[in-house]
């Protein structure tokens, strides 16, 4: 037996990130256009990296709060107030090792190995292989797709549960689709929910990203009550350009306090005190800093948006939230090698359709959080690759 | 059905730290003297946390490497060079989340749910917690204790093989025992691992705290050859007293590498390169610091035992490695009542021994790699505790 195929099953299983294998073949090459994950062009503020330098040049440099530093579950508290409306206090909130690490722990707090968790598809391809790490299953739900636009059809997603389904993964505003569930598909999930006495694992982490007519997307914050099942699982990524940090956070029922303060402490046992201190000063003093990339995004989403529309060769609304156009390209039939195709042609990097799973086959994923201009000039090489089709 | 009992068993059954319950107890009390977690009493040497720093505040704050800068792991490649007189080129080296994180991704490379994990008792409790959420299930072979040394008897270990075993996992020199491993110990133990299929994964992050007559501990470095299935586990913690920071990396064979990376963006997507650039120049410049560290350890160690010792009512030798002396005291019945019993009395906080599962019931956990004087303040208080029992 040869030492790989030792190795267990699950960890063979999980696949090379297809949005990594793109900038692999990418790197190193001159005059790139990186469209291809989601981060945005700006390092993380001053103001934040400060907060945390200062905290590790005095020695916060010892081990600290499984749960995370009070004055940050203090702040995560105070954010919530502020943009979702509901008073929170600090034993609903945990700090985590980045989103992913968040979604981990709430997958292994509500799945055992053999349980069934759904998710909606095309998705963040992360979230199936970490259920499938965990030993769970991770049963997609596509999404349903017309006129460029996406939408859930509630009665599919009951039709998946089954005796083995402990939780829904609910992503809104949706990475790649963009997909924004109305404030009417959370009240009919979170009833499905109750009907079959699953978990939500709620994602929201573009929360804050959203181009309809509220300055957030609807959330389950925003109907769910005391009692409910819903784990949310965040990130200080997106918001505050912290993408390299690592951390994010999750929020739970008070109840599930020792037993997530135990999954944080046998799978990293904790953040670094001084990174958490960065993430206080980011709750509390970025709000600014938040609508600076919210706008960026909105005037970026609207340039590459209209530019590739206008082309009549892509099936694609402009989303109503997160940071992707995810675009269905008249003449696509292998969106990996159109990928590396439109590297070598254009020097613009996407994502490939193929990496979000089931139903994103035929798509190209581009991230707009960046500087205009920029975006202009890939929506331009892109307008003539696609006329060129 | 309850909110918590929703929960699935596997995050149900992870117990709370033993280890923290005592830390929980004892906070916010004056005059405290900590030899309760595997932790020094200095912060981070400055040179580190300047190099961290500088990247920071320079804009490192993007995604990076999911397997660790590369100028991280040709560090690493440099340190085994000079420890461990070992040539092992940069695909041997990934960088984790903490030497946690580095344990859970290696169980998860090597068992799946159903399978069985060997491990040494009394251990660190966090191994069996991990794997046990892993889904896989943790053996323990407890080591034989007497006159106040321990010792592996490789028929009991070669004994609880089954058909699913499929790793061992070897802490040496031992959290919490100070159990090192001798070069013909480990020829045994890969030798077993070699009949029977087995993975090892290696947990020697003290190798350096070693009290013999060598510069360090003997490793399965020293033994192993190319195709030999060990997993190395370690961190930054001990070592560049980096607890806090939650760095740590794996050695493992180069074939590995998609399947170690796919792990790491599954679990935490990497570590903050700006992090790393501090880890960087703990292994170029620290070798004078580690030296430091283990001048600390051996003089406090010393001073520890002997008073102890001298009691003659502590059945407990030396220990050859790690950063505890192990003390099984007479009279002590419940380690868990006595370490509390401890702190209210004199003020010095032990890990009870109950937290380190099968065989370290009736011990107390004492780190010494703190200041000698106050070591030898604490040595007095234990003592005279100790007589009065």
């Amino acid at each position: 037996m040869s030492i790989v195929s030792s190795l267990s099953p699950r960890a063979l299983a999980a696949p090379e990130s297809g949005i990594v294998e793109v900038i692999t073949y990418a790197r190193g090459r001159e005059g790139l256009i990186p469209l291809w994950a989601g981060e945005g062009d700006l390092p993380s503020p001053d103001f934040i990296n400060r907060a945390a330098s200062d905290a590790l040049l005095a020695g916060e440099t010892f081990y600290t709060w499984q749960r995370g530093i009070p004055e940050l579950r203090e702040a995560l508290s105070r954010y919530y107030a502020r943009h979702f409306s509901v008073s929170l206090p600090v034993e609903h909130f945990y700090v985590t090792g980045s989103g992913m690490h968040a979604i981990m722990l709430a997958v292994q707090a509500v799945t055992s190995p053999g349980d069934e968790l759904i998710y909606l598809s095309p998705a963040w391809p992360n979230i199936v292989s970490a259920v499938e790490i965990s030993g769970a299953r991770a049963v997609g739900l596509p999404l349903d797709f017309k006129d460029g636009g996406w939408s859930l059809d509630l009665q599919k997603l009951e039709a998946l549960v089954t005796p083995r389904t402990r939780a829904l993964f609910i992503n809104t505003p949706s990475n790649p689709t963009g997909w924004t569930a109305t404030r009417e598909d959370l009240e009919n999930i979170l009833a499905l929910a109750r009907k079959h006495g699953l978990w939500i694992i709620a994602d929201e982490i573009y929360a804050l990203y959203y181009y309809g007519d509220a300055p957030r997307a609807p959330s389950f914050m925003d109907i769910m009550e005391e009692g409910d099942r819903v784990l949310f699982a965040n990130s200080f990524s997106k918001n505050w350009s912290m993408t390299g940090w690592r951390v994010g956070w999750i929020v739970a029922p008070p109840e599930l306090g020792q037993v997530i303060e135990n999954l944080i402490q046998y799978s990293n046992s904790g953040v670094a005190q001084f990174m958490q201190r960065g993430a206080v000063v980011a709750l509390d003093q970025g709000d600014d800093f938040v609508r600076g990339n919210i706008d960026r995004a909105t005037r970026s989403r609207d340039i590459l948006c209209d530019a590739l529309i206008a082309t009549n060769r892509v099936e694609t609304l402009k989303p109503d939230g997160a940071l992707y156009a995810f675009l269905k390209v008249d003449g696509v039939t292998d969106s990996r090698r159109t990928a590396l195709d439109i590297i070598d042609r254009t020097g613009v990097v996407l994502a490939p359709g193929s990496a979000f799973g089931k139903g994103g086959e035929l798509f190209l994923r581009a991230c707009f959080l960046r500087d205009p201009r920029q975006v202009e000039e890939a929506a331009g090489r892109l307008r003539d690759y696609i006329l060129k089709l």
